[in-house]
């Protein structure tokens, strides 16, 4: 009967892995994946953690927060991603290993870490962590080390193994090499990700040749260095990566949507300080007001726990909360103008003033949401968030940094880019049954500060 | 200012539509979309529909319900494919176009189908209609009839566009042309839902030229035709659907997911009926439960309720309530063997006895799922659900029926499958610390009813 | 200095191979491939192999002969073709490898079998052979153990490694299992062309998993199998080579510059055996005549060659020979009728005698093609051609025809296909400024016998 | 009858167009493209001048000369690249002409044009026209304007349309805009080349999203423009671009054949000079060599002219032809070195000296070969080869020149790059059996000079 039972249909097969002596599964599973066609787990460690309640919930999270709102396919989530992760890294260390050892746990470290490199992420995380002076990186640490599922699965292969993922992911390993691969200028994270968002947005900017980076990967003592035959793959995974920051993670359409959801939290954190009656009490949002986040409750949030609270709140009588819960939901969102903060300093006080004459509060409905993005940087040594660069294996044995080799990669290297807009509700100030004048005013004076 | 303003970024872009005389936005607009490349819109008609609150509420349903749990990047929405629909819809028409004339109101009635086509759908609809005896055709119908924003929108274009459009998806329409092109064996839904559902979940069954049969398309009196030297493309879209149908849409796995979630609506409704002391009233399920539900309580209705409440329902203290949710949510499936109607009836009362001695409620826990399709057919006059066939138009004018010309789809022509598979928790019946007797005999009865 | 030099493009680099001990090369080489990708080369015999005369000549030689003039993105050569089957070898070795031990001079001839498979094969093969009675087979045995480079690079690995290498091609050698991967059903040489020949030729119809059948390949005593598991993409496999044979393969249009083809071949010999006078003495076509083909000769023959005379030819005084050289360069193909054998004979006297009466050789100007396909066949055994089945393996672990598992590959099982056409100048026949009556005569019997 | 021929398969169809009032064919026939794939052609015209043997011709002619040699996949002819820029052009017109009236001659004239734009062409051109100071461009004009069949096409439609095809190849047309469309920084040749060569050679560089730069075209007095909203498409083709000729075009293997290429040419007219008793008379390179080729001379070329006379040249009596011929037709290429101009000329004699001695003349054996790009230039008034700028069309209206927006265009705009290698042939240096002292001398002064 098990026999049976276990030959059943591949894709995330719902059978408990066989025991082995040799940790390896009976059968290799296979996950269809439209990024990487497949993804291949041999080894029962990362089955079983695949299989905790810990990791699934990341099933209810979005991979790109709001960007859904700009671009309809991007409803992936970060379990889709995370896999991914582990499928690329586990192709990375099977082409190390062949250039020689690894040790077995260390190998199994590596995957692991790769696989919950983003399992502290919560709901809509960029926000949230604004709003609530939350990290995701310190909630990672506290799944792996804590009392869960994924802590009993790591501890069974040895109880050393929860720290040592949690260091790795936290980039205090010493294996720094290992690390490299986790979080570098060019790691399995982000390759995942660029590859992973650009199918599912679309756009056409994220391809790059991914094999032939990974086959010209060889290992150094403290990162993963690349032959110079490949480095044209480089450069273009650079490319793709500027392309995609500025075309998809920076559209000023998901910033409008962030910056909304950011003033829903503040507005509820406020009327929950205030006391406020809410007619459905928002018990999940209680502790993190006050700053007393278990891990229990922090596991407890996801996407559609946020998306409930925020369907009720349209029906809110707090007439901001309830305006600014129909724009998320109905995507009614904030217009933009550019905005050059030096000159925008001469007009807030007065814009400020015609927002509250016309009845608008300015904290909620008038914001200016600022991005900014360094898409490859050389050492710089001593600098706060120096980078570890991408260094080359030249003909000869010696290793040279991509920007003295690259043309285009010096051209955007260590070039720090800023962009400022101004979020306002235009809806609002087009209806000009009221407050005709003011409502002229303000535009006009968005529209000369842009200019 | 208002120029500006218009001229920002064009995926899903924020601003509202200019006015004008002929009902054509003043620039097109442009959605980026990784099926179709890009879906167009022209018509204001159609982008003010995608703006109202109703149509943004199916970016919260999933197109595949379950699915996601076998095939982890199935987690694109409704929004997402009722878009698509419309794009192919789109081409369809403009292809057809060049073939005679289309009346204006016509084309944006057509449009305004294929874009609405599912807006009555709820969350997991193939569920929640067992259940609870909805029928999403009679939602979709009162949404646009009813007081809604998608009503009031093409209602501005003629006072009985709603009811026309009602009518062509409901096919009860007299343009039986326009009808075939939404619903028949070969329509823009179903076009774009296979190609959709081959992208999302990486298979690679779904794929067939679509711009080649757009292009071979003729329009005959009540339905689209195909010219016959389009035939290998049609024949590869039916071979397509037939692969689908059994590697995706039935897959064993998501029905696992299928049955735990009916499973949980049973019983919580039971519970309601018994009047349960829930730790938190599910009123979103009260109207469902005694069958009153309003226009706008279902509109409330989407996935992110359903698992907000499913999440809640981990911690009632009815067990089965209990259990079945963490299932749900952590991807604890049931277990299936193949099974034999006729032999299992022999066993079912022992398996049923079995069950509840060692304390499963057989009702929850041993559940007969059967599945069957109907990959294309032919023209059954009288027959009860009968089908449009699909029509060849030969070099001499004349029409053929496709499965006399093709080989393969006369192969699978007029052949209804079906499938019975019987979900059980294997979990529960493995962990042999208590009543290993009975759970070995009932694996042993599970086992040789399917041989 | 040497170092420097072989750090040189990866791309066929041009660096003769380093010697090691193993016969690994120091580096791995990289072909980039459109179709695979990359093929990569490890083993010093292969890249020494590619590096043969006999082997670049395959670049003259295009995989799909005539077919360009149907579907021009199909210039691919054999070359290339022969490089992606190394390729699918290399990776089904690699897979079956693990699953058991291999020799590794038994993993060299495979993998030396799967590069130099079509070897022998000679300009325009199909027609030629037809019309000179040649085998390419043959010739593929006398370049492996004939005076030739490949010879010489083959015996340096041991002196009966020719041998085998021609063994396992002309399906003789004793390893079954070997055999069946470069010849059987489903093979490395089947799936790169039906791969490579969709990819150039830019039909959607050839498109399988070709990942995933290598996955779910297991190795039998005298034949590889498919686990049950991965059926759907064998069945793929079988539709995609079915629609391959009738929409590429057996394309009309291709048939009709084969058929002039073979005319122009016919009438060189004809001329040739009656002493005519060539402006340029056809020389590399003498031996062929008359049957006396060296080695030397042939390895000589190659599309440039057959091109260069074709166009000198086009100015030849007999109207037949430039006649059809001219069709052939410039596309002037002949027209097709659909014909029905049995009909056909009763009129076939009578078309021949309009046709001369016209003026027309019926010889070269009335000519009748037919193609047969059988895609799948299961055991018949005794039966002359009898094929080794493709057997799945069950999760019972028998074994299991295909046929009677796939629904629809049982639907195309067995049966053979044959296709009739009738070729002819209709330009000829078109222009009615002479003999019109004769001409509309002709024209009106081959419409009649196609009803 | 008539009709059922004309019904017959589609792909390259062999039926002559229908005679109708207004230039349309009855039925508009499809070539099907890997890289568009479809190629629609509706216009009479289009189709007669692809069925003409000038046209046809191109088939012999290989898109990327000796690129094959590199990348075994691109073995594409301009026949194929011309059906695709017509395609790329026939897409633009559709997108233009909603934006403002077309003549109807005028776009016929501009879709002709693309088609012809490399009818001028000959085999290995790069080569042929250094050697023999030939110009394609020149061949282009005469063949529209001589006595062909493409000039008997044109000319039915109006006496004046080869003049005006003519002109706008040669870039002195009067409407800039439609010049612009086939010749400037961002025309249809280009986009199809690009795409095209990428496809065939399999690199990813090439890719860019051509459909959203057709999209975001309008059209200005003297060139299209581009919406600012599309910049991102158009940064990606540039980058395309300048990946494609750095890693492509001008890969330094391709060089090398071209290098032997060029040296064989220069051999055989130093021989033929010299009245060298060639085996085989080289009749097709007497006229070439004398400066005197007429039209219908010229006509004859292509790619198996040559590749027959190379192989006939394997067998000359003459070392070097003998030797260089051998080294094209079976890829035995030069090495290379980087070099340095200034130091290399301080060697150069010494160099010249060693290879005289040892045997080999450094005419033939030792050539330093130099590419140089410039990927993007703005405009520079004045300057020669100045280039018409690409133009960003801002919100408000403005033209703003591309460079100045992007920063990644910015950062390659206006830099040429140039890379001198020096080739030699390898095997016989290190083939050091005699003259070893010589031989080490000169890798040595080789490696040297790189350094």
């Amino acid at each position: 009967m098990t026999k049976k039972l276990t030959e059943q249909k591949s894709e995330e097969g719902v059978t408990p892995a066989m025991e082995r002596q040799d940790g390896k599964l009976e059968e290799e599973k296979v996950f269809k994946d439209p990024v990487h066609r497949y993804i291949h787990v041999r080894d029962e460690l990362i089955w079983e953690l695949i299989g905790t309640k810990e990791f699934q919930r990341l099933r209810r999270i979005r991979q790109l927060g709001t960007t859904f709102l700009t671009f309809h396919g991007a409803e992936h989530t970060r379990f889709n991603h995370s896999l991914g992760v582990y499928e690329v890294m586990r192709r990375m260390v099977e082409n190390l290993e062949k250039k020689g050892a690894w040790d077995e746990e260390e190998r199994l470290v590596c995957l692991a870490s790769a696989l919950l490199h983003d399992v502290g992420h919560g709901p809509f995380s960029h926000s949230f962590e604004k709003v609530f002076h939350m990290d995701h990186e310190k909630w990672t640490r506290e799944i792996i080390l804590g009392d869960t599922e994924i802590n009993q699965v790591l501890r069974q292969m040895s109880p050393d193994v929860p720290e040592k993922v949690a260091d790795v992911i936290a980039k205090t390993y010493d294996n720094k090499l290992l690390v490299s691969l986790i979080s570098s200028q060019i790691d399995a994270d982000r390759m995942d990700y660029l590859l992973r968002d650009a199918f599912y947005t679309g756009v056409s900017y994220g391809q790059f040749d991914m094999e032939r980076i990974l086959r010209v990967m060889r290992p150094e003592e403290d990162q993963a260095v690349f032959k110079h035959s490949g480095m044209h793959a480089v450069e273009d995974y650079i490319m793709s990566r500027y392309q995609m920051y500025w075309q998809v993670y920076f559209h000023p359409v998901t910033r409008s949507a962030e910056v909304i959801l950011s003033k829903i939290l503040h507005r509820a954190r406020e009327l929950l300080a205030e006391n406020y009656p809410f007619k459905i009490t928002p018990i999940h949002f209680k502790s993190m007001f006050n700053g007393e986040v278990t891990l229990k409750d922090y596991l407890k949030l996801d996407e559609s726990i946020i998306l409930y609270y925020f369907q009720a709140w349209e029906e809110e009588d707090d007439p901001i909360l309830s305006d600014l819960c129909q724009r998320f939901m109905n995507r009614r969102l904030f217009k933009y103008v550019e905005c050059n903060p030096s000159k925008q300093m001469l007009i807030w006080p007065e814009l400020q003033q015609l927002f509250k004459k016309i009845g608008l509060n300015p904290d909620y409905y008038l914001v200016i949401d600022s991005s900014s993005d360094l898409p490859y940087d050389f050492y710089r040594p001593g600098e706060k968030d120096e980078r570890l660069p991408i260094h080359l294996l030249m003909p000869d044995g010696r290793l040279r940094e991509l920007s003295r080799e690259s043309d285009v990669v010096e051209a955007i290297s260590g070039k720090k880019r800023t962009d400022h807009k101004l979020y306002f509700p235009e809806d609002f100030l087009s209806d000009q049954t009221t407050f005709a004048k003011e409502k002229q005013k303000i535009l006009s004076l968005l529209t000369n500060q842009e200019g």
